[in-house]
């Protein structure tokens, strides 16, 4: 072993070798899943962390993280993730602040004009599987929105095969917690418990984000109709999509093993197989079920995901582990 | 008081006036509502109720009933009501036996060949709001299943309008109850609390009714997604369809004005505003919520039902009240 | 029949001779299962409904109700209350402001100095089952907490028989609903799914009105331990007693069938025999189980009702019912 | 790199330095959760897990392991464990077959003559804080059930305090993984869901287990009555006791401290603060509450596990690594 290998071997340990992480929001449901990880993983030391309402661009800086997680509104990362890039530190955001790329679309779908449009260019949107090596040199991460997480990891390797003259159909559910922490009588226990129902039809803010994600052009429809699951985590997406030339189970298996056979986070089930919720909840793993329909023509893809890790925390700790270099699953096995 | 007043308050009281019930599968929870709901109905006296397992034909029809309620499994009922209409007594059928009206969708679908297909073709399908005079004369009446009813009730209005070249696609969901009452650890409380999943999507007994009451010829696809809800009660299923001429959120509404304007069981809300699923839990309503998307080329329609009340024993109950000519609602309100 | 018998019975279906009543506070959970109550008993006439928030005097007693039903904060209710009765309107109110007999409690539970304290020693606390006559002559109906309802219910048959040496212990669990209708992260559906917990544990307002109602001296300890149960409706609680003398479940049997054999409401099951929740829940029922210990020196007892209607608005409406000499369970059954 | 270092690192994954264990039992909730525990423990080597059906000794014994964990039932458990320890095997039994050190209780409250009685002296009972060192010398442990361990966590530390002519009431709740995975309609997701209810009093196998574990005599009355929770996992025992003489909340906090103070899995909250069960759920963690009433002659103490964890698989996991000589909270961490 050269001195050089001892070195590494040494400096893996050493305490001052980590990764100074700051965390601002993190009294939120995805900010305490943030710390819970952060605080057990070997690379990372947490040197701040802040409620949203707490918070101050320079109490964070004071404490001088290498890295910022950002669980905010989408308007408070707006406005602080440029200034701590600015100040040389790297940020993972939560929020939908730098997910879209199109600024004009911050005014309609966000409800406001976007600070900073220049770095909605720069910023890597973290979906992490389906990132090369751009995270790894990334200062800005916009970690992808729960919905678009789930959808995007199913539909994306389809994109060559969907035929856009076809709606394509994501009727998507739901756990509470996708709420966020709010005193709303909407979202109380007593209204929700045993209760169902779709909501922000057309109006959701993850809608431009999937169609962004999918490519979707003028002429393809997108119907996005998200619910509400009376449980408190995770995310049950059901999609409907037609292809261009008939596709079998065994097609689609390849397809994915394609995309997924290396990742050590998505779970691919056999055709034919419906993923159930609770296979995920609590864990940073994505699964993925499929079955075509029609001699092949159409497929129904489910796909499920913990909406506060795989949708939020989880994810942003691998697009962490990528942009320093450790192992993906550092942190979250 | 004089001896005629005294006879009609008599009358009003005498036991023979009232049509004489019994029900077979009252242990189960779609024949413990019926005796519920028939214990208190103005009208029936209720003769006999015996389980799916100590019933038998003989003991049944010792007790003289006008109208046997049979919440029976599909090959006890397919076997049981004809015997029973060939002793006179009417048959309202809450099993599938008689929904199909093609025979050879039997062996395929419900694993069993049908023991008196050509009453097939006698028996009412009793979606009662999309029935005409047939309920008053009918010998037979095939209670529609709880999906069937959902869909049926929210797109049967809409039968000319929808474009039969595009996929008709049904996203449902349904309580667990819907299962019936089993000793199955997949159905037990564990195994489902917080869970939630798609199953039997391609293969479920429902998917040729739908397609039946929907009158889809072979080049229309029907996707149906069925899922199981982590609540007890009640369906709710979101559809997508697309129109041959583009229509307004104003022409649905006039549409189903027209449909059920006049039906006290069915609440359609204004446009945009989706149900919810407690709002009919534990009644014997269905709710309807609609929105066109793009221009009016497709649309979103949720319905909702109570699976046990609406989806069975209620709409059995409105079924019997317009065979007997009572007000539909009667036992019901 | 004679005039008087024909103007009886004229009077009995004439809407004018209906009571008139007004149901302040409409908008809360009991305030709602009020107003459904009420819109479908025989004799009563909805002349105003109003929220909390809307509600003024004026605006009610223009509608000359003959009966307010109070469903407002037990501060609105203890200044709203004295001035219906100034006007003539009798009152059943559904706060605390008028179950407590002792003014001093007021302060040191409620955290406001009563008002009218001469009003204490007239209201009459409505536990419908063990009132006698008082409440056909009643202005003032204190209608009891749902804790106390489910206790006093329980332990008030066997009140000669408890040895007060010994401490009274109520281990009891309530549905969210008993919250109340609150924006409030701590009754989030996220925050309390899959959760229980105790809490308030001696500082319950519903603490000295069981005190009250079991009529316990200095000497007995109480020990009353509410939980937060995770669903929606109902009360369960369990309460251990000891005895002066041995009793038998026989002797139990006995008391409880003389206290509440003709209570069309209660139901006391067999010896042995514990109540489950859902036997009560969306139902105007309490339900008592018992079972002696320790050669019958202790007993088990545990009383179920649904915390929103025995425990607040249906117990209302029996307390209506035996102010205006209308059968108990008009509009109840 | 020398050869040395290539031992050191060879050594660290030889795979015959770690425990070679086996599981029997393997599928059910508790034998799933000691799969998942154990398969990722850096010291244990898993080389055998059965279904409580397809188990056989000889298979088990074949796979060489150094101990057994039994996840299997009562009978199955007296009957396996004496065998696999004549074999040389260690046993972990999870099951009540060695809890009980009186051989006559097992007829009385197990239903079965235990087949080697000479056992139930030789096994440790393993509620790993109360233990000493006996564990690390132990061939056999017992397991303690998951209402033993929430109560006698709780208890025990105050086991000299405790006023003995008073009875030990325990109100005890459980999620319902705790009845196994099971084919039983009681069981089932509709039957439970939004219910709650009282089970076995004076009839459930926890209660002399925890008599025992509190070393009451004849004279100590305890009343035990556990309910099921309508939630998947977890317990809260709510435990009411006298004093002999009057504690005050700084006792008691001292008695838990001196206790727990170096239990790594045992969490003591500050006086009047009650634990939530999902402060535990799950996590291997016990977390108790206590309040002193009436000047200090009683208190009110709060116990809360995951039954399947702390109540069952972790704490196996505890008892298995301090019976190796592991860190305790090695793999659960």
């Amino acid at each position: 072993m050269t001195a050089i290998q001892l070195d590494g071997l040494a400096a893996a340990k050493d305490q001052t070798a980590k990764t100074r992480v700051a965390i601002a929001g993190a009294t939120g449901y995805s900010g305490a899943e943030l710390v819970r990880l952060l605080s057990r993983h070997a690379h990372a030391e947490i040197v701040g962390a802040y409620s949203s309402e707490s918070f101050s661009i320079d109490a964070l800086v004071e404490t001088k993280p290498d890295v910022a997680f950002l669980a905010t509104p989408n308007e408070v990362s707006a406005d602080v993730a440029p200034q701590l890039l600015d100040l040389g530190v790297k940020v993972i955001d939560l929020s939908g602040a730098f997910r879209l790329g199109e600024p004009s679309h911050y005014p309609s779908w966000y409800g406001f004009e976007h600070p900073r449009p220049q770095l909605l260019a720069e910023a890597v949107y973290g979906l992490t599987e389906l990132c090369n090596g751009e995270l790894s040199k990334a200062r800005l991460v916009a970690n992808p929105g729960c919905y678009p997480t789930s959808v995007l990891l199913a539909l994306r390797p389809l994109t060559y095969h969907i035929d856009r003259t076809q709606p394509v159909i994501i009727d998507a559910k739901s756990g509470v917690s996708g709420a966020g922490k709010k005193a709303d009588v909407a979202y109380s226990f007593t209204e929700l418990f045993g209760n169902f129902k779709a909501y922000g039809i057309g109006k959701h803010k993850h809608e431009p984000e999937i169609r962004q994600g999918l490519h979707l052009g003028e002429r393809t429809a997108l119907v996005f109709v998200p619910h509400l699951l009376p449980t408190d985590r995770g995310i049950y997406s059901t999609m409907h999509v037609a292809f261009m030339q008939p596709v079998s189970n065994e097609d689609l298996a390849e397809i994915y093993a394609d995309a997924y056979g290396n990742a050590p986070l998505v779970r691919v089930l056999p055709a034919g197989q419906m993923p159930e919720l609770k296979s995920v909840v609590n864990t940073p793993f994505a699964e993925i079920g499929f079955q075509v329909l029609q001699g092949g023509k159409r497929a129904v893809i489910v796909s499920v995901i913990d909406n506060l890790l795989k949708g939020a925390a989880s994810q942003a700790i691998q697009n962490f582990n990528r942009m320093c270099g450790y192992p993906e699953t550092e942190g979250l096995a």
